[in-house]
């Protein structure tokens, strides 16, 4: 029998169909082998030496004249960082010019390491750089709203194959943020406790779904998890908006960030995914309501007309299932590294 | 510079962002070659001969002996037909039996004839198919909402070749159809009018976005489209709910539908695609906020990070554009016959 699922903090209802499913130890087989890229490629533009190819450098973190990580903002940019955000009518419709900033984050040098198989101090770099950028454009006073993510793989939506992240720096806040934030509220007001915390305390109480855990974070596959393993990784503090987060608290993010992706990794053999840094608008980020985490998506299904058309996703696996699948593995091949 | 626009039913905005663009004659350049199916497939639960590899019929059209439309439960459904729907708590999680229907409507008993290339009876056929099987569903008390969608293509997320449609009713609402009906709700408080109706006097006056028009149905691709080539057919009369269609205007829907389909498949080279009905819950079927109204999504692009975590979809050519491209090209080759 398929049962139903509520997100409690999304309201979102998702369908575990185990009938129509594979097993967690499935999900590895049946998908194509990947292409391999040379650590190296003379002609990307996001490898050393290449510098000259991209839009200039906003930022970087250096070893000496050497880059780490490097930003700079997106060639084909989806928002224009220069003017002013107006909304206009166009008789019966309305629009507004395309400001806001869309920059490109590219993780390291090397053109074929994953994010889960960089060293600890690089995924580090890499966390410091998304504070940084967030709390650099975070005062701009046009900017609603920040998102951060990374496109993993072809299916993933990816177009450039070296290790890179988005930022994109939005003017509005969306309709479908604004009523996340809005069922969020209500269960502030029915509970009088932020509906994350509440969640997490369950799954560090249950440990079903829980897939690692840190004196800071917690890593757990929801659920109601949308797809097979689904992760979310989930700062114990309250807090709304990803700004607060400190230096000491991204290294932290970063070590169960690349705990949590080499599991992946290992398990699924480097499966497409997205990775989301979920946050509140700013001038929601320090509500008590909302709390920032980290939302991966690996590609192992395609949502279709009935999710397009209904906003519900059917799920094939029980994260219960996926979440004890990847601890095993991880208590037989011994703690990531 | 890139340009934000609002779908005002939806409230939802999208990017136009035409510098990371392709002109709307290059989408079907880059497309690679489809796999071509023959007309017959003996191995094809969905083929005629092979009617019992399949859960037994609950319709059909036939002449003579012969079906020409098959609806079948789905084997593998996400949604069981027999039991109590009831929510339940488990500690803090929110779940309830899978209950529902999910049913296979199987468009014709030929492989590989594409909706868009079948006789126009044939598609009025289908559309009357569509008709029956959502009015005997609406009956069923536990049932709130009725989704009938088709996934053409891979990259669509359909698993067999054999054209069909999908139907799954819904014993909740969605959060994200509740939004929907909301922000359609708001408009009508403000203008004391259906914003889709509103929507469809603009597209007839301005014609920019028009692609095809009858005397009861228009189709054009959206001022907000959240990708290329999307395309919405809109009855002209207001209707909340699919379910006030007649049989004859399920023919009128069939041949704008045809026409629509083929100018698509004719232009992009038989490009994937999801197709939706998007109607109301029934217990909103009489309001007169909401407009029932079928969505083509062309699977040109993929949905990645930076849409996952806003809403936002990114379009890379402007709905002008692609409507223009469709117009001229049908104008050049002749009517759709």
């Amino acid at each position: 029998m398929p049962e139903f699922r509520q997100n409690r903090a999304t309201k979102e209802w998702i369908i575990i169909a185990k009938e129509r499913a594979k097993r967690p130890d499935q999900f590895k087989l049946r998908r194509k082998k990947k292409k391999e890229f040379p650590p190296f490629d003379p002609g990307c533009p996001f490898c050393p030496g290449n510098e000259s190819k991209t839009p200039s450098e906003v930022f970087s973190l250096r070893k000496g004249k050497r880059w780490q990580v490097r930003v700079i903002p997106n060639k084909y940019p989806a928002l224009a960082s220069e003017g002013q955000f107006l909304i206009q009518r166009e008789g019966f419709f309305i629009k507004a010019r395309g400001i806001g900033h869309h920059e490109v984050i590219i993780h390291t040098p090397g053109h074929n390491r994953s994010l889960g198989s960089l060293a600890l101090s690089q995924v580090e770099k890499v966390c410091l750089t998304y504070r940084r950028r967030y709390l650099d454009l975070e005062k701009d006073k046009k900017i609603k709203l920040i998102i951060i993510f990374e496109n993993h793989g072809e299916t993933a939506g990816t177009s450039l194959p070296h290790p890179h992240s988005q930022l994109v720096a939005l003017p509005l806040v969306p309709a479908s943020i604004r009523h996340l934030l809005e069922e969020a509220m209500r269960y502030y007001d029915d509970h009088g406790c932020c509906v994350f915390c509440d969640m997490i305390s369950q799954e560090l109480k249950t440990k079903k779904r829980v897939v690692a855990r840190t004196e800071d974070f917690v890593a757990f596959h929801p659920f109601a998890s949308r797809t097979p393993f689904e992760t979310w990784i989930v700062p114990l503090k309250h807090n709304a908006g990803f700004g607060s987060i400190t230096e000491s608290e991204c290294r932290k993010m970063a070590k169960i960030l690349k705990a949590t992706l080499q599991m992946l990794d290992k398990s699924l053999s480097d499966p497409d995914y997205n990775l989301l840094i979920r946050t509140a608008p700013i001038k929601d980020a320090q509500e008590d309501y909302y709390h920032w985490h980290v939302q991966i998506l690996p590609r192992l299904s395609t949502p279709a007309g009935f999710e397009l058309g209904s906003g519900v996703f059917i799920n094939t696996t029980l994260p219960e299932e996926t979440a004890q699948f990847l601890r095993e593995r991880k208590a037989k091949k011994g703690k990531p590294t």
